[in-house]
């Protein structure tokens, strides 16, 4: 039996504890587990617990992670420093930590200044998400088929990195190893980027004067680039505010995308605006090939609000008679 | 019995035979229809009519609109100015044309120079869309729900304006009477700025020298974002070499805020930045509120290559068993 504690039981918190609780103890490699589960806020520790997530609701910090092998810390990535601090004098030794922060080296660094030596630290970063957040957006299928980036270095000893791809692979997810800093800039161009767009198309249009007359005519296109904007803010904010060498670099490049385009179409350079289009269109295309799990799924349909789910009815039933 | 002809076998000029073949002419304020289709290439005529769009197939421009009663011009918005002139001497007395181009004030100065005064023209614009293109992609509920822009005036003698509302309520579309300049504005802001910020992101991320060890780690948001990168570069070049205007002012808004963004993430402005993702949130989530409709659908499931699409069926069989 292998104990896990889970620090911060948002959505990725929550869909960790379901997809751990779920896994099949004969066939994961993680074998049976046990699944404590600690938020700041009661409240939401105790939906997590009604959602089946945690085995155990624990009242502090000490509670959670006490006899803890493996310890999860899933809070908004600014939390994590203090979180690291008050873990310091709490943790087992032995245990190994791990976080879910969509950027990795700062966490890293708060791990190496304020841990301790005699646990051991492995970064990690689940690439999937969802728009809506807390306990009851979460989905033990989130993890499914994703890639999930894990920062070992060469100084991790191999025990660690072992639990926590053995974790990884419980869940359902692809271990993929990675610098900190190049996850950071890579991540900003694939993740924090489209979230930057997202906002930046509905800032734009739903700030102008025009914007009740447009709205209307707004469609599937507009909904799924600003798909994104429906997030978490500060769960956003704290992103962005973690990556800001990446993001300029990134922010940088559309500038000068948008300039040179906006010189074509003034132009009216057709035959270098196709081109653009033409390139992107293949490499989009390709990305698109090489990633077949990426279907609009369950998650998208339980993600809009106010409509009838009737597909997931017929998709579910067949599972349960089984 | 109303002659309608389709100029144009593209994804819109097949999924609006579908859908116009498909109405009950009992229920359908058109009443019964027969449609005669024509496209330049004489292959994607015959798999129109093989996908059972239209119930002829013209060989010529001239057979095509013989006695037709209303002729859709859905070729690509460039053509248009070529299809008109031709139109000029061939179309009957008393005929109403209209067309489905993503921009309207162009389109619409096109039909007033070139079009004979014996017919009456009403410019239209579908707000339904999907990436792929060609009458394989074709879908008769593509408009259903769908805000369909009309671009009559005053001039316009009222039995033309019925015949294309009629139309438009027949494929299942809510007709939406806007201005042509207004329309390219609005439909900048909405449409196209979310197309050039798919094809920006794919751009910048897809040629970066890192591209192949990013493209693993983007995921869905990822995905949604450059959706529309993925759609035809012919079409997408003529929607944005014919409406510069309206598209000039949506990219100096993008870059004015990608440049003050970037500000506030280097000078770390956490409650700047938190504001400005609570307001995009706030817009999005009324938006999206306001369109139950827009759920992501089957055309969504279709789209994906290479993927089971299991819930589908479970929706589709209760519809049948009535």
């Amino acid at each position: 039996m292998i104990r896990i504690a889970i620090i911060g039981l948002g959505l990725i918190g929550t869909s960790l504890g379901m997809a751990l609780r779920n896994a099949d103890p004969k066939e994961s490699p993680l074998g049976p587990v046990e699944v404590v589960g600690f938020d700041r806020e009661p409240r939401v520790t105790r939906e997590a617990r009604g959602r089946l997530a945690i085995d155990r609701e624990a009242r502090t910090l000490a509670e959670a992670v006490r006899e803890a092998q493996i310890v999860i810390v899933a809070t908004p990535v600014r939390a994590m420093q203090e979180v690291f601090q008050e873990l310091a004098t709490l943790l087992p030794a032995g245990a190994v930590v791990t976080d879910v922060a969509s950027t990795k080296a700062q966490v890293c660094r708060w791990a190496n200044e304020l841990l301790p030596r005699t646990v051991s630290f492995v970064g990690g970063h689940p690439m999937a998400g969802r728009e809506k957040s807390g306990p009851a957006a979460a989905d033990p299928d989130l993890f499914r088929e994703a890639i999930y980036c894990l920062t070992a270095t060469h100084d991790t000893v191999s025990q660690a990195v072992e639990a926590v791809e053995a974790l990884v692979r419980t869940v359902g997810a692809k271990p993929y190893y990675i610098d900190p800093e190049e996850h950071d800039v890579y991540v900003a161009g694939i993740s924090h980027l489209p979230l930057l767009l997202s906002v930046g198309l509905v800032t734009a249009t739903g700030s102008s004067p025009a914007w009740k007359e447009m709205a209307p005519l707004a469609a599937t296109g507009f909904r799924d680039v600003s798909r994104l904007a429906s997030g978490d803010p500060q769960m956003q904010r704290d992103i962005l505010l973690t990556n800001p060498h990446g993001l300029t670099r990134w922010i940088d490049e559309l500038i000068r995308f948008l300039v040179s385009v906006r010189e074509q179409i003034n132009a009216g350079d057709g035959a270098t605006i196709e081109q653009m289009l033409q390139q992107a269109k293949a490499i989009r295309d390709a990305w698109l090939a090489s990633k077949p799990h990426l279907r609009p799924g369950e998650a998208d349909f339980t993600a809009m609000p106010t409509v009838e789910r009737p597909g997931l009815l017929g998709f579910r039933f067949p599972k349960r008679e089984q």
